[in-house]
């Protein structure tokens, strides 16, 4: 029996001897990287993380002490530690288990995460709680370094000190947020790293100190030299001491008997305190050890080669990777900014072509977007390419820096609308109503790759704040060749001239309006589809024709009904008093579980099936 | 002829013979202290930075330099010397002169602000523009300590080290955000201040270092006292310094020749640097000294006294103060929590009654959000005040920390709607919009005093993500004792029955809409009046009912029109194929300018006339 046959429920890894943990952590290894093989998932964070885990799950007790995993990606071992072994067959699936820790899925899973960086705020939340209720559980946030580069981390730890009794922040220090790490703290984290252990830096410390000089005078103009010795190892210290928090480290994150001791003496503080811990990503998978970015998050793979199983198709991804080259070339005006998703969002061949244009933040979406602003002052035209459920966190800077000042900011939103197994904290289905919302912004939502293309292009001669929202996955087939009318602003796209029913499709739900459009002839309509492109401002001239001879628009757009198209042509059509009826195939807003694309399809509604029954069946009503 | 009246044009102040600085600085202070009693505006800041605003004119050049001043309400000196002393006649008034930069008034005005923590990712914006254009103009942004407690200051930071060329941060540290500093980013420049001066500090450690023993091993045992001296001096040095930046400082912000000659030394270096400036807010002026938090931003007052001349009449605000006192006192579970906005949200009375269940995060919306969501885990009932403006910040942890996890967090929305004389970037005209978009939120709008307050006696017992806004400004006055239908979940409640017309208003704009009734009544029109009370979910069974006998719904909510009510009125009422019409009263988005509530409102159409005449126009058109 292996060992971690033996782990079946939460707390059973208490019983595991401490010869066994090494094993037990090369078990936990193969099992993750064959079940993730299988159903894809994220592999090199989880690799990282195995040993820190276990540690936390030897030292603490849950669910009586509070785990919080930053991001959550990371938080695999700990699913299997706490009586999810089986949920891994369904990882990530329609009904299965989720990727991210889930509080409706465990009662060991705190604080639901998946967005970067709250770990610290939640955590400090149930430190007040407890303090305020006489408790007595720990509280432990796992953040990474990357995430240690959003802006809410700072804002939490500048808030922790201040926390009564024993808090603990465990930095999960790896040099990787997804793809490499950037900035000023990144490199303070860096100059310790380079020494490979604590001890082992303390004692040079202490042989640079013995060299200073000791003549008083002189001993003061020697310090530079010392200075930089000392910052080796005072720095981190004092960088969270003066926050009020306590450092213990770095801990070598694969070292068991060293993470233990060290997070049973952090439990004993009564004060808040940092353990910084050093990991390496993909730990244990050469494959993953090597390109830690592309394990970051992954479909099946063959373990054996570690290359993807699935035939990689062109996505809309890829059409931007390809597009920003173009614009880039075209303009030495063009520059790109990622906030640490160069690889996510397509713009590593930008990155190669034009590294002087190319600006990756960290995990900094509130500063990408107004150091965009900025560079839009200064006479560039800066690019933000962020996936939609992370732009969340610019809307003030969308409003405030960028659109107030009518600047010419162009925001490309990847993953807009729903994403699949990633789910609920990682569905785009609000951009399309939080953007309509910022006053002057211009919303374009493309069919197809082709139209991605057209535009990029023009949004490069465009004058002012411009989105353009598309989906995760793959673009459609490419057509025969057609005739495409050139994009004109605000104007829309009739893709079949009908008469009775229009459907007013955005973005990449056309392709489903389009397979609707036969089922609806079988019902003797002849159908006008109009692809909107435009999504603010939109087409209210071509809105006014079609009242004329339709009597119902059927709005299909991939997002949440508050705030979309569909709301804003009701409301449009009620203010022009326009005969014909609107029917908005958005769903009510809600947060839609994982799963593939077919499954969330039909709970929506967006099949061509779907679409064709619930344009008959309101038809029906209208005539009643 | 006084010195101040030879300044005229942008330049001017270089002409000034040093001698006759001191002087000029008592004659702006006295100059904004005279003019700002009359208008009202941003006084204690800006009394604060007369003599570092000076020191920056008398250094740069203007608009070829780019000075940007973060937050921007401490811009009142910099307006002055760049040949707008005639504004402050018109100072924040309709039509007049912003009180924030504003980049259509002067060129000098490099980037607009209004929010906080944007300058340093705005000015690094344009130093890499700069560098990519070749071009050799200075950055220099001034942030104040407080702002630099905002995440996306420090994101920003942490990209500051790689920008090429000059670049200057001039952290102006007065100990004050708007109330007091939080945090431990505050302590760390608090142990800064205590020392008076940079140098004497200086030689304190050295006398320090001087007496560390130097035997070896026993100066190591001994490196904790040397510790705590050394990082007096070497902290900020090491923080700044980890992140790629030079430090200068503390220098005395109100010593024009230490200024000047600090700011020449950091024109010169050819990298980014942080100037770290001490001023006293509110200096010389000895009520503003006293008490900068009322001076932060006032009315019109009495210069001898330093009284304000309007009577104080009851707001939102003061039903806050009084409303929390009584919902701390009814459940220990309730906790508050502001974003360096204590006064401004009316928590004062709160914080003092329940000093353990307050938190004053620091300027931190996010955090302030995401900190509450833990709390709210923890079994607490937290209720986050923030103005809707700055509510935008937190987009994102509404959505992905408190809603998606359903948790009761409370959102008391200040200064939801117009604000009058702050102008475009403190108008809260997006978040009924932004709001509606989050999947299980309730969002409520009381239309009064008396309605506020049973709404917050409603949040209490509401087990759920709960937001309600409310205006900036004075409540009705109390009509007799009117019954009042308890709130309902989702019910809104009649004002009158009539038929033919119903308006559904929510909010404020509820006394707009019932002075408009009679006006409808000259016309033959005895209309219905609703209050929303419940913007998300709105009431649609009355909606239907309604229907039945009323022709038009006229919806009237103070926001813009994209998300907002009228949106979802219309919508619902297509998708229900009522056979009722929903004129929409709200404006197209936009940005509006400061000004007086009357003149926004009819600019907005929002005079019970112009609403009267806006029903009787549709109805005429719906006849046609």
């Amino acid at each position: 029996m292996s060992i971690l046959e033996q782990i079946e429920k939460t707390g059973d890894i208490k019983n595991v001897a401490p010869q066994d943990y090494e094993a037990l952590a090369a078990e936990i290894r193969r099992f993750l990287i064959t079940k993730v093989s299988r159903t894809g998932g994220h592999l090199a964070s989880n690799l990282g993380t195995v040993e820190l885990t276990m540690a936390l799950h030897t030292v603490f007790d849950p669910p009586h002490d509070k785990l919080i995993f930053d991001v959550g990606h990371q938080s695999y071992t700990h699913k299997l530690l706490t009586g999810r072994k089986d949920g891994f067959d369904t990882l990530r699936t329609y009904g299965g288990m989720s990727g991210f820790p889930k509080s409706a899925e465990s009662d060991c899973d705190v604080f639901d995460t998946g967005h970067s960086s709250t770990s610290i705020s939640a955590g400090l939340g149930l430190a007040q709680a407890r303090a305020l209720s006489g408790e007595d559980y720990a509280v432990v946030c796992v953040i990474g370094d990357g995430s240690m580069t959003g802006g809410l981390a700072f804002e939490a730890l500048n808030n922790a000190g201040q926390v009564k009794g024993n808090f603990i922040i465990v930095i999960n220090d790896n040099d990787k947020s997804i793809g490499d790490n950037v900035g000023g703290m990144s490199s303070t984290f860096q100059n310790l790293r380079t020494a490979p252990r604590y001890n082992r830096m303390k004692q040079k410390v202490k042989r640079s100190l013995d060299k200073i000089p000791t003549v008083g005078g002189v001993m003061v103009r020697h310090i530079g030299r010392a200075k930089e010795a000392v910052k080796q190892i005072l720095l981190p210290n004092m960088y969270f001491e003066s926050m009020g928090l306590t450092y213990l480290g770095p801990i070598d994150g694969h070292d068991m008997k060293a993470l233990i001791h060290t997070l049973r003496n952090a439990r004993r503080l009564d004060r808040p305190v940092v353990v910084h811990v050093v990991t390496q990503k993909g730990k244990g998978y050469s494959f993953a050890e090597q390109d830690p970015e592309r394990f970051h998050g992954i479909g099946p793979f063959d373990v054996q080669t570690g290359r993807c199983l699935e035939p990689k198709k062109r996505t809309y991804t890829d059409e931007i990777a390809d597009g920003m080259l173009r614009l880039g070339a075209a303009s030495h005006k063009v520059c790109a900014i990622t906030a640490a998703m160069a690889y996510g969002t397509g713009l590593i061949p930008f990155q190669k072509a034009f590294p002087d244009r190319f600006f990756d933040v960290g995990i900094a979406e509130q500063h990408a977007v107004a150091f965009a602003a900025g560079l839009a002052k200064g006479g560039y035209k800066p690019y933000v390419c962020i996936y939609s459920t992370f732009l969340q966190r610019a809307y003030d800077q969308i409003v405030h820096d960028a659109a107030l000042q009518k600047l010419p900011v162009t925001f490309l939103i990847d993953r807009a609308g729903l994403v699949g197994s990633d789910g609920p904290t990682h569905h785009g289905m609000q951009d399309a109503g939080f953007l309509q919302t910022v006053p002057g912004l211009t919303l374009l939502a493309p069919r197809d790759g082709t139209e991605l293309q057209a535009m990029l292009d023009y949004s490069l001669t465009f004058d002012g704040p411009l989105a353009i929202r598309y989906p995760r996955g793959e673009v459609p087939e490419a057509a025969a060749e057609e005739e495409r009318a050139p994009l004109a602003y605000g104007k829309a796209e009739i893709l079949q001239q009908g008469s009775s029913v229009a459907i007013l499709a955005a973005g990449h739900l056309v392709e489903n309006a389009r397979k609707a459009l036969p089922l609806l002839e079988q019902a003797g309509i002849h159908a006008t589809l109009v692809n909107a492109r435009f999504l603010k401002p939109f087409d209210t001239e071509l809105l006014r024709r079609l009242s004329a001879d339709h009597e119902l628009i059927a709005v299909l757009e991939e997002n949440n009904r508050s705030g979309g198209l569909g709301e804003h042509v009701a409301d449009f059509c009620e203010q022009e008093l326009l005969p014909c009826r609107v029917l908005d195939l958005s769903p009510d807003d809600a947060f839609y579980p994982q799963g593939d694309m077919a499954h969330l399809y039909r709970d929506l509604g967006w099949l061509p099936e779907q679409i064709c029954e619930r344009i008959l069946r309101q038809r029906e009503r209208g005539n009643a």
